[in-house]
């Protein structure tokens, strides 16, 4: 599948540039193109200890993104999975130390450590104070003594970065990031692989199997295990940090960094948040960092969960305000979300009936005349329709005839809504929707003091303006529109101009509103549009 | 492909718990699961507006991750890509608005139109003030009256959650809010459609095609179009914006918001977002908002672009704190990223040349010394490696031969670090990488005083932590170690050492650390690591 790359030479040029456009001032780059990709604070005080951190690119925004107040100073970039070069580490750290001293943060993975490794000998022969850290957070290889370095790496950025910004000493800073090492664990689980720009993705997973503890460069997980849905899957993930837990007193409540490998949906990532706060360890986890991509592995359908226990000062250095937009911030977790009663008021209120015989007469023509118009409707409807506009009246004209007895026929701003509140529960469709609408908004009016055709053209109004639809666009309204204008003159002049109304769709071709906007021109001339048809039909009855 | 969800009926509840426990205290949702999915803040003041949106899920964040301090006071979601019902609508409503009324923002569609619309005739019903703002930034279709609501919600969502913030009465904000719809136009493109939940996805894209104008239900774009490269991609959509962009004057700048469509990496999204800023339109943009995944069509490799002529009063709410995650901020762009000049130092300082005689001639001998072992050492390499580490060391040894001229012989501390570039320069791999690192700590050392054993234990130990290997380890260390242990006691002794330490490799067969680690025990078993057993050699013939 194609990607939104310009060339696979430039790929990481082209990003570095874009988000140095768009994080604003405070950050630029080493005049160092090609080879040399380096990301750093302008705003950067050197009498503060310097970040610098890095690694192979595809794992966005990590690092570049995070370069700002708060986290990092400098971000090496290597081309996509590649170490960056010594000189580029070297640059980067010579760009930003002061006399404060520089923390390098380096994930284990060889080539990262052997390069910042290094150049941090190189920095020191020139006479700058540096201390490193590796970060070994993955747990998925208990056996293997060099655990690479996963998502855990935001904690060190933000909590060595919160401390850097404090004004701590190399030591301090140093020393607390090596603590929030040693106190993080992450693991990670895919559904799927990921794309390497330029080459095509390796299918290696079935459907309904899953890979536990992976990496961030495509390679295969720890092992392939079953997935039958987000909460098994997550379940998995929680065996394995569960085992890592500190079970001394029980008391110590974890940071989780809630990381999306790039490839899943904001929805999934919200389940598997779920799945993890609600899961037998969720009682032990008290903030949360996102769900969000932090660490990703290009588009790989994957996340990864890591864990801090995090001492006071970890904790408060955490929730510290960053430059980053890519920082999603640290909230506290709910255990149980507040459930709120829904409110009153939610179930229609039932007016107070009243009666009036000529109202009660006039509501059970209206009905008579739309039961039998039932078939004649149907079919002017099937030319250009599915031919149920006839039986969608019919059905709330029956229903509506049935509950006369209940309805305030004396009051009318009541009685306008009430019938809205009967269309709405008993018409299907756009349709019923549109004329509760019509009927509510002149019942609004009509409280308000207007008089029946000012609130039936209110109703008008606001029907056409959630509706959509104006005259000539082919709909009730050009019949209804035009007998609501005059209405004030008669019944019977409002029939008349309700007819010609109703005929006059039968030329029109060009519908922009409701089901007919979808059909053929020459399915639409030469027969009413059936909802005009029923408006006109129903006047001319009720004026005779 | 599986997804990482549990039950296609529960899976917007189940993100939506997702959202409440990860978002902090101040949201709750109200009782009215499976049917009525409404998200509300808690922490919101009756006397202030409120502002209510929502429609169907597949868009998260959107809506219910933007409920918060200065953004939604309460989100309606539907089911995936489903509007919600009137019933539920009116609950979020009801929930949140007091005496300063409710505003709704909904995006243009039928369905949410309606719903959102009856549900608004019943809250006008029961007395509340209600006003709604109808989203309309497509531009894809220009001929359609009834354009569809897109990224652009966001700007609304930010601006009147803002002016509600700060106290502005209903109409203040439905106005603001209207002039935002009035003045934000967006535009999306693909590179493949969406899977929806519990369906297979459709494949209606080949390669080198994409979809200029979609919505964001995974409807087809308006157009296919020839697919080339990001910045070609981006210009497509740049020249239909351009046409809408306000030419009088020239000087008004627009807001941008990069929208993630849901499956672009985050690499993507950077590249495309210098495509954007470095465009025709790209002095324009004065803000950018993201790029980020703001208002997605579940997973669609694809991105939206909405520009919003923002006056005073807009540039200033846009840019007000909010308490969602979600919200990703506004960052100024900047126009031409600044570019520092590479520091001095990069480039290896040349040490002044001095000259000591017994120096140059151990380092003579411990050349020809090396250069002598090529084939024997590349034959015991063979057995477990590659073959080739006579050959790396011998080649390196006749380089620093040929610089023995230009070295600092007669300063200690120099000519360690010395060593380290040379090395560092002329032997490949990791071993060349870690005997600089070896002699630049070592260097390093000697330089704050220490004698030269000392120096190089510190080296040995530096290169420990870079390269990971302990002594036991099946590496060079094994010789190393002991031999620098009692380098003080003569190099009879060392040498002894070393030799012990090497020919005990031969029966370690669980390696931990280099290449040998990925050897299995059979091949290792029976003979000296080629990197112990030069060391061995080097110090046995330098003791003659």
């Amino acid at each position: 599948m194609d990607q939104f790359i310009n060339d696979r030479n430039t790929l990481v040029t082209d990003a570095i540039e874009g988000v140095l456009r768009s994080s604003g001032p405070g950050v630029a780059r080493l005049d160092g193109y090609p080879h040399i990709k380096v990301v750093v604070r302008t705003d950067h005080q050197r009498g503060k200890v310097a970040l610098v951190s890095g690694g192979g690119s595809g794992h966005e925004p990590s690092h570049a993104g995070f370069v700002g107040r708060g986290m990092l100073t400098a971000a090496v970039c290597g081309e996509v999975f590649a170490s960056p070069s010594v000189e580029a580490v070297l640059a980067g750290i010579l760009a930003v130390t002061g006399e404060a001293g520089c923390l390098l943060i380096v994930k284990n993975y060889t080539g990262d450590r052997l390069n910042f490794g290094l150049a941090a000998e190189r920095a020191r022969a020139l006479g700058l104070q540096v201390r490193m850290v590796i970060v070994d957070d993955d747990i998925a290889l208990p056996d293997n003594p060099q655990a690479r370095g996963l998502a855990g790496t935001l904690f060190v950025h933000k909590i060595a970065g919160a401390l850097a910004e404090q004004g701590a000493d190399l030591d301090s800073v140093a020393d607390a990031a090596q603590a929030v090492v040693d106190h993080t664990m992450s693991i990670g689980m895919a559904l799927d692989t990921c794309t390497v720009p330029g080459s095509r993705k390796e299918q290696r997973l079935a459907d309904g199997k899953a890979e536990l503890g992976l990496g961030i460069h495509g390679e295969p997980g720890v092992e392939q295990v079953d997935f039958i849905n987000a909460q098994q899957a997550m379940a998995l993930v929680v065996d394995k940090l569960g085992q890592y837990l500190d079970t001394g007193g029980g008391s110590s409540r974890y940071v989780a960094l809630i990381n999306n490998l790039g490839g899943c949906t904001q929805l999934e990532m919200s389940i598997l948040t779920e799945a993890l706060l609600s899961s037998a360890i969720g009682d032990r986890i008290g903030w949360a960092v996102g769900p969000a991509s932090l660490m990703t592995s290009l588009d790989m359908r994957g996340f990864s969960i890591s864990l801090l226990a995090a001492d006071e000062v970890m904790q408060k250095a955490i929730h510290t305000d960053v430059a980053s937009a890519y920082w999603p911030g640290c909230s506290s977790v709910v255990r149980e979300p507040e459930v709120l009663p829904l409110p009153e008021g939610l179930a229609p209120t039932r007016p107070t009936a009243s009666s009036c015989e000529s109202v009660r007469l006039l509501i059970d023509a209206s009905c008579s005349i739309l039961i039998e118009a039932e078939a004649e409707l149907n079919t002017l409807d099937a030319k250009s329709g599915d031919g149920d506009t006839g039986s969608t009246l019919a059905t709330a004209a029956h229903a509506l005839r049935n509950r006369l007895d209940d309805m305030p026929l004396a009051d009318t701003p009541q009685l306008l809504r009430s019938l809205a509140s009967e269309l709405s529960q008993t018409m299907g469709g756009s349709s019923g929707v549109l004329l509760a609408i019509f009927f509510a908004a002149a019942g609004d009016a009509a409280s308000q003091g207007s008089n029946l055709q000012d609130a039936l053209k209110a109703g008008l109004a606001r029907m056409q303006q959630i509706g959509g639809a104006r005259p000539g666009d082919r709909t009730m309204i050009d019949a209804l529109a035009p007998a609501l204008e005059i209405l004030d003159q008669g019944m019977t002049h409002a029939a008349a101009a309700a007819r010609q109304g109703a005929n006059a769709t039968a030329s029109m071709t060009h519908a922009r509103a409701g089901r007919a906007s979808y059909v053929s021109e020459a399915n639409l001339v030469g027969h009413n549009d059936p909802g005009a048809e029923a408006v006109a039909r129903l006047l001319e009855q009720l004026s005779k």
